[in-house]
């Protein structure tokens, strides 16, 4: 006789558990409960039905109750929610949600893969716009309905996580007047404010209307009233502001909640109760380079937690090495990846880690090859060991590759050296000779071997500020096309002819296009003598990048002559 | 008093290893040697020119002597030539091939990075074809001027290496008639015959007349005359079969050459003399894979050696973490990567290595998404530890990102549970939650935990002959457009109804378009008793792309009702 697996919840998690539940055994009866019509949608393409690069929101649609029933002999129930769990007698109690009518269903195991919902706080005059929240297929169908009816509408899309960066750039593909509204002076967290100033630049020059370091503090009809007092007409409000996981039935059947406010679970995916199981973005995890209980709501570990238990289930030992988070959005031309640590979280978390960054900003291939774009890499690492703690890329070529590359070695433990040492694919299509990883690890190597000093976009300011002795070491032409204000300029060419132009009694501050030729200027200097050199790490271009938005954007002096991205 | 330091060399190697030493001291004196005219040219994109993707044949060249001057304070001498070694007196003897002069220059410590030279053999008529190499820009230069002065010419490119079949796809992109002739059974060594057969049906369909298993065995005018008595007319004809390592000055000076014929060294690149160091194409290295000696002739390591050299010279500790060998190759709409062992590798260097192989097609993103492209991925595995020992990947997206994760993962001796576990980057745009990676660390531990069989792409056309039960789980419809001869239709939706109709007293092989719906369908047929169950690697997808280039060029018997590559 078969045993009977009730899975709560049809989407990414539950469906996967279900299918590897029956793929381990014939006989055993799999159920899942979908309270919504949909099981198995296609979550992370909901909002690219904006724009219509998914052009019929069915297709987000990736099984049904009819194909579950056919190929996987597993009976998906839509339109049924389980509304309560008796622990004691191990059944459950569903309600059909279009009858009203309620059954209940025991089970030897039960997994719960509930997922996570927006976070709709109750801002006062809420009910007075247009609010609309993206979790299914019927939230964005109705969204894209409603702004289609409306035509030449204005949107407001209050949050810049993922969820609403896609959802501001494809409405704005779409051809919709957006406003994208951040509270935190930037938008994606998995990247540090250095790194989203990219992004911004490019929601900007992409005519998103991008506010960042304000809040919403009210609506009224057709407006968005923010902290700042600015107010922003919006006929369509998009709720983004994040997820929380859903916990009510875990919690009204006692289960224990966790210090995240998720469900908890032991290392199996074991919730406090033995034969409950929980999933996907409604429990927390470990993070394997903090130590600490995290939430991580992302599709991928939403799958492999489900295929892990039920292995568990059917008595295969599984291993859980914990997360460090690994994510990727493309943002109009621009694609931004990361992984790990950023040193945001480092701060946040209160983490004990002492760390060094790098910045270097490669081209994604070589020169030559059509296409060859900048990638603007930052790699953090730990002080002393040169352990590798986490990187972010952006830029408009292969970042995917650079940051799953470092996500590998990140789960071996890898050093900086490691990463100098990696062998990758190599041809001019599709790299250099040295990567953009293997050159990140070369000057982290320098770096902890302290072979040179260096100073960060976020200092130049005040240094311009300060007068500062900034040294420019490009070739005249370069310098003359745009500058930092006040620097001088000695190109690497001329550097050891006109040393007597530097001071040795101040601090000198090189840079370039990237920092590398800056850099080779930077070890010639202090060959020669000169004790109080810094590179400028991301040289001219990571500088114009990092204060390109915030001059757009507000009365900022300016500290370069001009701007200058290529 | 600085030390002196000279390079033979300077291209990728020799130009790498004296800006390092640049770098790491100010007062040396750094002199580059270098017979032809350019330093520092880029080598890996010399084919690119003949398709004007690189329009200028000058841009090809990185630096020149003056910017090593400037810049470096390196002395290039290019038209010089290094022609002996008193290791005894430490000094050089140089002569300028163009006065024909000669001077003797000291070292402290001498660099070799000499490279490798095409390998033009002696054959039969040689001298009455018009023959080409493609090793500097002067070569390149030569073959473009070339064909572009005859016009509508047509070529025989002889090699189907990185070369040969970078110089028959770009030439071919110009217009030209291209054939293309390897002597062995397939093309691009780093690959397996079923991978390479993707490229061969790539190269076949743009045209370019590809021929394999086939050997030139002499030269007519304008005419190339193959072992098999064929005869190909070409008014120009490009030797790509291989490069010899330059060992003439190492020899000369009685340096040790290993057992590949190339110069011998130690882990610190050192050579049999304690002041000269090698590095790049001339060299052996150590495979970290195998133990054994290679050679391994990429740009990559050569830049990865020479800053060694530079640092080892300057006391700095050096790791030598051996090598694996990872590289990529566009052929026209396809990539194709590879890293560490393949399988005929294991099997020509006769390796104690039990191996396990697992093939997968999945989409390189979403499928919503434009753009999806199937990545043909393979995935090489030690039985019993699981131990990853390389695998390749071929399709038109994003295949490097795929191979350098696994060479990542390779440098850490990881198995296939650690892919099945890495967090990797996903959004719909980039990859799909379970990546391929993941999913082939997925299958590859349901094969070493024995949950199933399979045969490969290269057993079917017996296995049809022999009129084995082929079972095909595709639905209806895709088995009407094309299927497998005396292959029985049981879709996996049907399956359990119809479980009379499959035998139970003979070997049973199930195949589906990708082998992911006939995984389900075999694990189904397991637990219901069937003994004898395969899936077909592969399926119906990998096993058109194996026998669709053999079937167009022969005239085998199709073993398919037609071809379906979707």
């Amino acid at each position: 006789m078969g045993k009977k697996y009730l899975v709560v919840g049809g989407v990414a998690g539950g469906a996967s558990a279900a299918a590897r539940l029956r793929r381990l055994n014939e006989e055993d009866k799999v159920i899942i409960f979908e309270r919504d019509p949909h099981v198995s949608f296609s979550n992370c393409c909901l909002p690219y039905h904006l724009s219509g690069t998914v052009e019929e929101s069915e297709s987000l649609v990736l099984m049904n109750p009819e194909k579950f029933l056919k190929q996987y002999n597993i009976e998906a129930r839509v339109h049924n929610e389980v509304v309560d769990i008796d622990r004691e007698k191990k059944e459950v109690k569903v309600r059909n949600v279009l009858t009203g009518e309620e059954y209940t269903e025991s089970y030897d195991k039960l997994i719960l893969s509930p997922g996570a919902k927006p976070i709709v706080p109750p801002i006062k005059g809420i009910e007075d716009v247009n609010v609309y929240t993206v979790r299914n297929v019927i939230d964005i169908e109705k969204l894209n309905k409603s702004v289609k009816e409306m035509g030449k509408c204005k949107v407001s899309v209050i949050g810049g996580g993922f969820i609403g960066v896609e959802v501001a750039e494809n409405l704005r593909e779409a051809g919709y007047d957006v406003t994208l509204v951040e509270a935190m002076p930037h938008i994606m967290k998995p990247f540090d404010y250095d790194m989203a100033q990219i992004l911004h630049k490019e929601l900007h020059d992409h005519g998103v209307n991008l506010i960042v370091g304000d809040k919403v503090s009210a609506f009224e009809k057709d407006t968005v009233i923010l902290e700042s007092g600015n107010k922003i007409e919006a006929q369509v409000v998009v709720m983004a502001i994040g997820v929380a996981p859903v916990t009510e039935l875990a919690e009204k059947a006692g289960l224990e909640i966790g210090e995240t406010r998720a469900i908890k679970v032991d290392q199996n995916y074991k919730t406090s109760d033995k034969d409950i199981y929980a999933v996907g973005d409604a429990i927390e995890v470990h993070h394997a380079l903090t130590g600490r209980t995290t939430r991580l709501p992302l599709a991928g570990p939403a799958q492999k937690q489900a295929r892990q238990v039920a292995d568990h289930i059917h008595g295969r030992v599984v291993r859980n090495t914990g997360y460090i988070g690994s994510s990727v959005l493309k943002c109009f031309d621009y694609n931004a990846a990361s992984t790990g640590l950023n040193e945001e979280m480092i701060e946040a978390f209160n983490l004990d880690i002492k760390y060094e960054v790098v910045k270097v900003i490669p081209g994604d291939k070589v020169g030559l090859m059509p296409g060859c774009e900048p990638v603007h890499f930052k790699l953090l690492f730990e002080i002393p060991t040169g352990k590798v703690l986490g990187a972010q890329a952006v830029g408009k070529g292969n970042v995917d590759k650079r940051i799953d590359v470092i996500a590998t070695a990140i789960k071996f433990g890898a050093t900086v050296d490691d990463l100098r040492d990696l062998e990758l694919c190599y041809a001019p299509p599709f790299g250099t000779a040295k990567d953009v990883v293997n050159f990140a690890g070369y000057v982290a190597t320098n770096i902890l071997h302290g072979d040179f000093k260096q100073v960060r976009e976020k200092d130049i300011r005040g240094l311009v500020q300060s007068g500062a002795c900034i040294i420019d070491v490009r070739e005249k032409d370069e310098y003359e096309l745009s500058h930092i204000k006040g620097a001088k300029n000695i190109p690497l060419s001329e550097l050891r002819q006109r040393l007597d132009e530097i001071p040795k009694d101040e601090p000198v501050y090189l840079h370039c296009r990237s920092a590398q030729r800056s850099y080779n200027a930077v070890m010639a200097l202090q060959h020669l003598g000169f004790e109080n050199v810094y590179n400028i790490s991301g040289g001219f271009l990571g500088l114009s990048f990092y204060e390109y938005f915030n001059d757009q954007t507000t009365d900022r002096e300016m500290i370069v002559t001009d701007y200058n991205f290529d």
